[in-house]
């Protein structure tokens, strides 16, 4: 049992949800789940997220010890990201919530409320 | 196996990790996890959520069919929220975010990168 509470707002387990529980996050750490991977291979994996947004989700995870940044020895150079040993033990969240989200989709679709 | 993919931009399982890949959506989940409660008491137990945010993110969970709301008959009135069988579906995932969160807090918390 930990002693910290995500039900808390100053607790570092809510701030740390809220870095994890992003829809951006979530896709990135499922994708890298297959594997290190170069920046313009992630891009072109995760459908619809645009430079700028994926930039700021690897630089966040990476921060945060989920995910490693690597250059690339290759001409023309590249950059290449892994998940860090903290970020495959969030990978197993993830991936249960992901597949949640394939599976139900037909339950909850036709009404996204807007 | 589900057809759908939350790597694909336009694929209703990626506006359905929308929904859940949320701090509210995950805390008021796993909150009602523990039963049926009244709008007051979630809020109560919710540190840092406000009136409208509470409000907004219970009406998204009910038009998606995840949270039901009733209307008790006592005095004053009050409304009760309940996890629907879609909801107690997605309980283990939330709850197992919930709880990496918990338990992983202190490897993230430190730098925020704010």
């Amino acid at each position: 049992m930990s002693d910290y509470d995500v039900f808390l707002a100053d607790c570092p387990a809510r701030s740390t949800l809220e870095l994890i529980a992003d829809t951006w996050s979530v896709v990135v750490v499922f994708g890298l789940g297959r594997g290190p991977q170069r920046y313009s291979d992630l891009r072109d994996q995760i459908g619809g997220i645009s430079n700028k947004m994926l930039t700021q989700t690897l630089r966040k995870l990476e921060r945060n010890n989920l995910v490693k940044r690597r250059k690339l020895a290759t001409a023309p150079t590249g950059v290449e990201y892994r998940l860090t040993e903290l970020g495959h033990s969030l990978l197993g969240p993830v991936t249960v919530l992901a597949r949640w989200a394939e599976e139900h989709a037909e339950d909850l679709a036709g009404d996204d409320g807007a």
